[in-house]
């Protein structure tokens, strides 16, 4: 699992070579051309989340309807929805998953444009989807998965800035922003606060992770990482939703992970953050800079909003690992887990 | 609390009644009509689990694409998605929060056909919908939804088979069905099994919910409720999802309240409970029969799955109050909440 961790820079600068950036616009412009009407997105477990950040980015970067569909109102009950003006989106680390397959499957016989996004370009879920994109994160040695999860995103984001530029080829400055990732991801994997947080955490029963728009998914994968490596019961929640329910949960006894970015989404968490401190909660916070209401925090570099995603899970995956260690777990092998899940 | 749970048979009764009928019926009508493409579910909390139940409906039974949107991605990220050719349906038991209004006013207008389906006739939310639907359940008077819950299932149930049926009006055996559920209700909260399981749950430091398909959204709800009410960590997971990591968690001393119904989800879900049950779990089945690999059982009558949600939830209800006193807590104050939440 470090040895994936520590291939995130790698990863990332493997995806923004000319060859993988070209692959990706040409996928791009298909879809650009074809102009679906809204997008449905498809995956399970960790790439869900990121199928989750796809959904925000397809809203807001190109006002498109996005919704995540729940495979087994296929699989399961046989619903055949009109898929024929959608763009449908597999998200599969393996592309093994054979639910996801026949949603696809069905998708394509109704009309609809299908793609798949996968860590494995001969797969299932490649095969029967029209369209297909690598998102070359090379082999990923442990179950939990995490060198995987950052590139689906950045290949996601490459997706969809390409289809907002109609020809798959992005804009110059989109383009700098982008290559300077790889860098500011090596940074942050040097960072000493995530292994220190992990003593922090050793005894702690449960934890709450929440965050706001492109930040929720992170939560979201952050909580998932913490359980399927420590057996911590993390629980995640937008930040919204958090005041209605769950906050009655937040104490001194129950830590909070709280990303709180440098845009939008991270000035609506200030709100949020600052009524979990009143609370008296030990609320750490993921992001660029000092928030009020927070007793610690996991520095990550200040990026656009859109970016910020790929960078803040980096700290929670080596606090994961650390915490999972610290607990005497093997985070390379999670009781109960295999690679590739097969789920009908 | 308890006066809100009794009175859900009563309040069933009551949307089932001619002139409630008639009303969503008028409104399925209008919506037929107009032949949405896709529809788009906006709510958040237990009316968010409402709104799920409603996605797997209509992709079910009327074949259409749904999806929940999240509204930050409109009131934060000022995300303006096309949705001309979609319903859009607000799930608010007060329709007092500010964030699902503007999301519906965005909606409206892009051109989309917009519902707000509410506890509350007149308020916000039923101001900027072009439709609304009364759920009639009556003033709730805890903090924590449980007869809105129910009755916002109810009335969505009603509205997507008065889509189906194109004028609105019920098949016969459906509305005998339907008919028979207030005294089905009335039998299910005289069930015993509730109050005694919080016994065994006094101590419990954390539990798993979990259900698949139409059951997903009664894990959800299940969770919500349990935490809100107990403070009790509730990580709820689809039966499939749970394969994909979380079930790394389960061992003898994480509780697991799975929903196992009569008809497709819960032939699913049997294979997941007994995965789960061969790794020592305490596994708990709601549902109509008997379950391998379970350790005790909260019994509902047998009814067609689409149904089930309705009843499933009302065992729930009442362990969570129990749990609550038994635990020492006012489950009619929960900390930290109120009734209406407003986020933006």
């Amino acid at each position: 699992m470090a040895a994936d961790v520590a291939e995130q820079p790698e990863s990332w600068a493997r995806l923004l070579e000319p060859a993988s950036l070209a692959a990706i616009a040409q996928v791009a412009a298909v879809i650009a051309e074809r102009r679906p009407r809204h997008v449905v997105f498809t995956a399970r477990g960790t790439s869900d989340h990121a199928a989750l950040y796809a959904a925000y980015l397809t809203e807001i970067r190109l006002g498109l309807p996005a919704g995540l569909a729940s495979p087994s109102a296929v699989t399961v009950f046989g619903a055949r929805p009109d898929l024929s003006e959608a763009l449908v989106i597999g998200v599969s680390q393996s592309g093994g998953s054979p639910d996801l397959a026949e949603v696809l499957r069905q998708a394509r016989a109704t009309g609809a444009l299908t793609l798949a996004v996968t860590n494995a370009p001969s797969s299932p879920l490649t095969e029967v989807a029209e369209l297909s994109v690598d998102v070359t994160a090379g082999h990923e040695r442990a179950v939990a998965a995490t060198k995987t999860y950052t590139a689906e995103l950045l290949a996601l984001l490459l997706l969809v800035e390409g289809i907002r530029a109609g020809d798959g080829v992005l804009p110059a400055d989109e383009r700098a922003a982008l290559d300077a990732l790889p860098e500011l991801a090596a940074r942050t994997l040097a960072d000493p606060a995530p292994p220190q947080l992990a003593s922090r955490y050793r005894f702690a029963a449960q934890i709450l992770t929440t965050g706001r728009g492109y930040a929720y998914p992170t939560a979201r994968e952050a909580a998932l990482k913490l359980m399927e490596t420590s057996y911590l019961p993390a629980l995640a929640f937008s930040g919204a939703d958090l005041l209605h329910g769950p906050l009655a949960m937040t104490d001194p006894d129950v830590p909070v992970l709280a990303v709180v970015g440098a845009g939008p989404g991270g000035t609506a968490m200030r709100e949020v953050v600052a009524k979990i401190g009143a609370r008296g909660a030990d609320l750490v916070a993921i992001g660029p800079s000092e928030v009020d209401g927070a007793t610690a925090r996991l520095p990550v570099p200040e990026v656009d909003e859109r970016y910020a995603p790929m960078l803040d899970i980096l700290p929670v995956q080596r606090l994961a690992l650390a915490l999972a260690l610290a607990r005497g777990e093997n985070p390379d092998a999670p009781r109960g887990l295999n690679k590739v899940t097969a789920t009908l």
